[in-house]
């Protein structure tokens, strides 16, 4: 039997040429995002204002299957992908499994993540439909640097509007940003209306990406030739992080190998309704049955302890509305380290997903991430982000579970990124003050109250 | 004609299993290392108490044209090798060269380096030989990570002496290493008595790869059950690196291609020798004539304005003799933030191979480093070392070169790392705060003054 490799990489043919849109397969469609003055399904015209013209459309494209890549993204792409899949074969034999963990990477470039691959083409198409600045906000900073990466690129000035315990946490992540000609605004600020309200309220708050999301939307619509471009819960965003687990697929299938569990950290979703999406799609056209499972974080357990209803995806309420497992858009999460999963709601995607039952979702403490990030990182070589040392944890998770059955399962996971820019977190974690946070029932309920009620129509 | 990829992977199967040592080909062997007592050329056994039992048997192997990598070792590789070689296209389009630029790229692995090629053998055979413990010395950190991160896979005790100003400008270099299980100790320290001199003399001093070298090695022969263990200069680390240029050279065949000139950047030599040990070997054989290039920093230019001369390795003189090109190893190089080629000597091969013409050298002030790096960033989406950048330099300067003669000439560089440490050397050079540092010739003199006299047999 041939030894599969520790890595496999498609060539540069075998690199999918479409984006996969999930929406096109659903048997129910998420329901959709409602203009927030009329509580009206949002038209593309409601979000012209907000996001570039091609964008609106993809956000609200539930129809078309598999949509083309533009030429120039497939060229930018190939400067980081195919990100190879690769074995846990050390990995496995610490753990002592007889399971077959297959990871797919996407640290491998700059950003840091899987970020690049929506930011790039989100600026494409700003750049093509002639914008003179885009905005956006960041959590852990993956994302901004990865929008800074490809506006340098396009030449489109960007401010970032990123959370302020990151950016206290992460001081290189504005250095890298700022390399890369983006600039970088601490969230909440007293460059917006919405940041001052929030200052005003709670001046010590260390913000949120809610709040950030509100930051960088006033400031987009509120400026000529402007538009706000977002990392994570859209569909667009989903849509283009479709590439993940079309690689994925396509490298499984070069080696003969299909998934039983496929495992995803899940913070607003982009990653993980990537990463499945195409397995997904094997599910709902029964030519497969994998597990699909979400790794939470406990500080911010949107999808295991969250509600399933309409929701602001910002903390100033003035983005559309849409139906997802949250929070509340008020829910402050705690500073846990995962900046990236600090979101209070989920993609209306992955959420429906959930809801309908073809996905599960678990939630866990931070001090145990960082078990399992630790334990990786000295196998498989690789220091991953607190992010996606969730999904590892997840996968550590199953694969111990195979040792107590024996069953040789095929684990895959999603290794989003790399923790370099995380570094005060493994020092907090190695000297042993790092705290782990669970919301009380009490937190979850102060969120919930403040839930918008939505007329019937 | 078939469009070149982007990045050029080598499979497995490809993979080089045996090291080149270039020395079986050389016309002329480097000059011998001495007995820093005896000024006798050093035996095997003179070299036992410094280093491992096989490491000293390659150090001195002048004619094993190629040697066998150990399995394990070959298997560690596979989990961050090959490496790619990837088409500058971004870059050439934006200089408006009419030249191929291909660069070989080491930084994808947790090491953020080429590092970890010869730290997992080092480590390799520590563990073979049974040894308890080991030490060595970082610069810019690249080599710590790197060995921490072998030294934890193995489990072998390690101890890191680290250039103090590296140690200062870089504070999660430490949180890396530590993550890896390895000790860090901020070099002068008071541990060694070497230590502790250089402190009486200068108490603050920024400290420099010779004096953490000297702190390393005086630990590890007075720890029972220890060894030293190096990162670069060594011939053994230049065989390791080989790895480097023999994938570059079969990756380049695989689409074609040879490279008209190679360059590298250079500190200790261990990535310019492993690049060009191949290419040099088919100067030495007849086979082609491509010209080597080697960009050294303007504040430590040891092959552009140092002398040809035995001379100690360390600061504290207590290490064997090599004859190299050398800025005397009293010469303590400013601050510069390429941390990695702050060292006061040069690998004997390639001072040997600059010494009879086989290659060039050229020097570069490292703001003039940052502007070529902030080039490539943002072309290639690839945030480099500073150390690396001096290479990037170098190719920029042949492409345009290329760009006013026409000739479409094909470039090979090794970008031997990233920069996500070095975020505060980038934010200097944002704020225009960097400085550049050129050694007088009184400098220059003075290092030159301290050489030692060998005595003729």
């Amino acid at each position: 039997m041939m030894k599969i490799p520790h890595r496999i990489y498609l060539t540069e043919d075998q690199m999918p040429k479409q984006w996969y849109n999930l929406r096109a397969d659903m048997k129910e469609l998420p329901d959709p995002m409602l203009n927030p003055k009329t509580y009206k399904p949002a038209t593309e015209e409601d979000l012209y204002p907000v996001f570039c013209t091609e964008l609106a459309k993809q956000e609200l494209d539930n129809t078309t299957c598999y949509i083309d890549i533009p030429e120039e993204v497939q060229e930018f792409y190939k400067m980081f992908r195919p990100s190879p899949l690769i074995r846990a074969y050390n990995l496995e034999k610490a753990l002592g499994t007889p399971a077959k963990i297959y990871y797919k990477y996407e640290g491998n470039n700059t950003s840091g993540s899987h970020k690049l691959n929506s930011a790039i083409a989100q600026a494409y198409y700003a750049k093509k439909q002639g914008l003179t600045s885009v905005t956006t906000e960041t959590g852990a900073g993956q994302w901004g640097t990865a929008l800074a990466e490809a506006c340098s690129y396009y030449n489109i000035p960007l401010t970032v509007y990123m959370v302020k315990c990151s950016y206290e946490q992460k001081p290189f992540r504005k250095s890298i940003i700022e390399t890369f000609d983006g600039k970088i605004v601490p969230s909440p600020s007293n460059t917006t209306n919405v940041g001052r309200a929030i200052l005003k309220a709670d001046p010590t708050t260390s913000g949120s990406l809610g709040s950030a999301i509100s930051e960088a939307v006033e400031k987009a619509v509120t400026t000529e030739g402007c538009r706000y471009v977002l990392g994570s819960v859209l569909n667009q965003v989903v849509l283009h992080q479709s590439i993940i687990g079309l690689e994925s697929k396509i490298a499984m299938e070069m080696i003969d190998e299909y998934p039983d569990v496929v495992i995803g950290c899940a913070g607003g979703g982009s990653n993980l309704g990537g990463l499945i999406a195409p397995f997904v799609q094997d599910k709902l056209t029964g030519k497969a049955n994998p597990r699909i499972v979400a790794v939470e974080p406990a500080s911010c357990p949107s999808l295991t302890r969250g509600r399933y209803a309409y929701d602001y995806c910002d903390v100033g309420k003035i983005t559309p509305l849409a139906r997802m497992y949250t929070l509340g858009c008020s829910f402050v999460p705690s500073a846990n380290h995962a900046g990236g999963l600090r979101y209070h709601g989920m993609s209306p995607i992955v959420s429906k997903l959930y809801h309908d039952e073809y996905m599960e979702a678990i939630s866990v403490e931070q001090t145990k991430v960082f078990e399992a990030a630790t334990l990786f990182a000295k196998q498989e070589t690789i220091l991953p982000a607190p992010e996606s040392s969730h999904a590892i944890y997840g996968a550590v998770l199953e694969a111990l579970k195979c040792k107590e059955t024996g069953e040789a399962k095929t684990i895959l996971f999603g290794l989003t990124g790399t923790g370099y820019f995380d570094m005060m977190a493994y020092e907090a974690y190695l000297k042993g003050t790092m705290k782990d946070y669970i919301p009380t029932e009490k937190d979850l309920e102060k969120g919930f109250s403040e839930l918008p009620i939505i007329p019937k129509n």
